[in-house]
């Protein structure tokens, strides 16, 4: 079964709203062995609405359709996809009254706006896939062999709708064919040089398992796709090429499954027992963020401090006003004790620390913008590395976050190796 | 001019990676009055890459195409859009130094892969649009027309070449028609009640000016789009009806520009000398994080504490083990304590404090997954309020920060009225 995504609406075609609803779609429907062939974004105009119904039914066997149900006039696409399966509108009495009462749950008093009288419109020919988290009901349609489903763009009801009304119809239409993926991360070495060392391996993959490197901030995460219908075999001898690259990357592993570095963190710190403690400058707060982002983080983590200004390392963290002068507040010595402070101040087994100049704004001949020290203080030495990104804001702190969470990893590894 | 974005690659279509790429293009391109009028996001295979191309090169005049230019195998980008200029691949001299300089740097003595060689073949119709931060070189082509930009998928390297070498090639080609936005952010109030609030103003809305609504965690965007010839008309016209709205919805006026409520936040907070201190427990140091993601955060934010232990919130924050002990870490009276503390810690003019249970474990009967008690001190008074969200972990957090924000802005307006 293949499926595509059609995304309505300027907004992600403007930049304005990043397509996470299409990432999230992506990563279900693959687990449910469903290939997605396309993800098209458009405009919510009548033209680009039908061109692309049409060029995905060409296609695709399930079209999922998001965005473009909201109340107000921008929104056209339900008039279009009326005409589109030639059908017409009729109201749900229902979804409207299911409408009616969110609006007095929620609306303090004041009547329903006129507009939202209309949410409860849905297309005649449809099943209506009932929205218990939201005004805008979703929609199932299926013609002339292939199934639509409309949803709206708001991610958390579109989750809902796609987990709790979509996937129960799926069932019956599932074809005989498997799809298996094994995973295998790595950490520390480039794609170029992964590919060489594993080349002879690559080599003997039948045609039905394909090899895909996705690289991403110092990780290469390896995903041996398979494809076919006796799930077992499949199974068995995809696991079995992942077990082979995993044993020649054995000094790069982070993982056998698909997770993340900040996973893998987590997951082992607690199965170990070590706690981790965060200092911050230029990551500020994030680097704690991609921790405590992690279900199960607390038991592994406790203390994050933000030390964004001087006073607050010297007071928080105990970095000498001293080091502070003589070296300022990106420098090794600074980010060593704010490494070792917050690990003492944290009770924590490891203390990671950053301070760099994220920019902007802030460089200077000496340190210009992207200087970065970074310390992981552990329980038998402290390490410190120095970066020079020359990139922007947000990608300098991306990689200060990866470029920390590896050096712990990489740190953590060697003292379990004692 | 109108342009068209297709990206290359599975890990979109499987969801393993946000296309983060095209929003940043897509506002980019809006910036520079081209609109975008597709998003298409394919496989990296012939059958694909060779349809897209057309259905674009039908509709649009620009057609900038990433990722599918990595140097491993599951690569055939260049082949196929070789074929479809019916061209050649040639090897480029200065871009091959250029890769094999970069593996002297980084390679650790390695010699360089022989795939990486590949990397410097370039279409023959081609102009090579040089990358200085990376192996992929980009390439420019005119045909039939139309223009085409092959970019490689690294985000930096995306923003590298697009800023750097497709910029300047654009303005040969622009058209006389010009694109105008203006924005009125707004908080507290819903899509429809804002519709209905300024349903007079839209309804005197010309053609050529469109409004859209887009909603996000409590804010609303109002975009006003504007197209037409007379530069200078259109944006005094547009602005016009941009301050009615504005003038119109002051209650729940943010800002007439088109900011975060971040930036709105870090603006106002420096220029008026406030600052903010951030004490977080569900939040995890993501609060914090929004925050430092503005530049010039540094001017009005100094301390933030992860007090995600117990412990943490007594030692860092002042918190007493007795309101702990009755009325436990997610409370109205914990939650109070903590934004007061991490005020008195940070020496700053406001506190935040978030704590709650983000989920998916750790819910109880009382106080189940989604309860967040969020605190604002403030100058004059303490608020608090608390939250029931019912979403996942990742959602749950989003929900937090943007309530607490919400809080913070409402509190500071309030305050500054006086």
């Amino acid at each position: 079964m293949n499926a595509e995504i059609i995304t309505i609406g300027d907004e992600i075609l403007l930049g304005q709203v990043v397509d996470t609803n299409s990432a999230w779609l992506g990563q279900l429907l693959d687990a449910q062995n469903i290939a997605v062939r396309q993800i098209t974004s458009i405009s919510d105009n009548r033209e680009a609405i039908t061109h692309a119904l049409d060029e995905a039914a060409k296609r695709s066997d399930l079209i999922i359709v998001t965005g473009g149900l909201g109340p107000t006039k921008d929104d056209v696409t339900k008039e279009t996809i009326a005409s589109y399966f030639q059908t017409t509108l009729i109201r749900d009495e229902q979804v409207l009254s299911h409408v009616m009462s969110i609006f007095e749950k929620f609306g303090n008093g004041r009547p329903m706006p006129a507009m939202n009288y209309g949410q409860a419109d849905v297309l005649a020919c449809s099943e209506v896939l009932f929205n218990d988290v939201g005004t805008a009901p979703g929609m199932w349609v299926e013609h002339e062999g292939r199934c639509f489903a409309f949803l709206p763009g708001v991610p958390f009801e579109m989750k809902f709708l796609l987990e709790k009304r979509v996937l129960p119809k799926l069932s019956a239409f599932r074809a005989n064919v498997n799809i298996y993926h094994a995973h295998v991360i790595t950490m520390g070495i480039g794609e170029s040089y992964l590919a060489e060392l594993i080349a002879d391996i690559e080599a003997e993959l039948p045609s039905y398992i394909r090899l895909a490197y996705l690289p991403k901030l110092g990780t290469v995460r390896l995903r041996l796709s398979a494809v076919g219908v006796d799930a077992g075999g499949l199974k068995e001898e995809t696991d079995s090429f992942a077990q082979r690259i995993a044993t020649r990357t054995e000094p790069y592993l982070v993982a056998e499954k698909d997770v993340t570095i900040e996973e893998a963190i987590v997951e082992e710190f607690a199965k170990d027992g070590i706690r981790l403690a965060i200092a911050e400058s230029c990551t500020g707060g994030l680097l704690a963020g991609s921790i405590t982002a992690v279900s199960g983080a607390s038991a592994m983590f406790d203390c994050g401090i933000v030390a964004y200004h001087n006073r607050i390392k010297q007071q928080l963290l105990g970095v000498d006003e001293e080091i502070l002068k003589a070296f300022g507040a990106v420098s090794e010595q600074t980010v060593i004790q704010m490494a070792e402070g917050v690990k003492r101040v944290g009770g924590a087994t490891y203390g990671i620390a950053t301070s760099g100049i994220a920019g902007p704004t802030g460089g200077t001949p000496e340190k210009p913008v992207g200087t970065v020290w970074i310390a992981v203080a552990g329980p038998f030495e402290t390490v410190t590395q120095l970066f020079h990104f020359r990139n922007d804001r947000q990608v300098n702190i991306e990689r200060s976050i990866a470029q920390a969470l590896n050096m712990l990893w990489k740190l953590y590894k060697k003292d379990k190796g004692k």
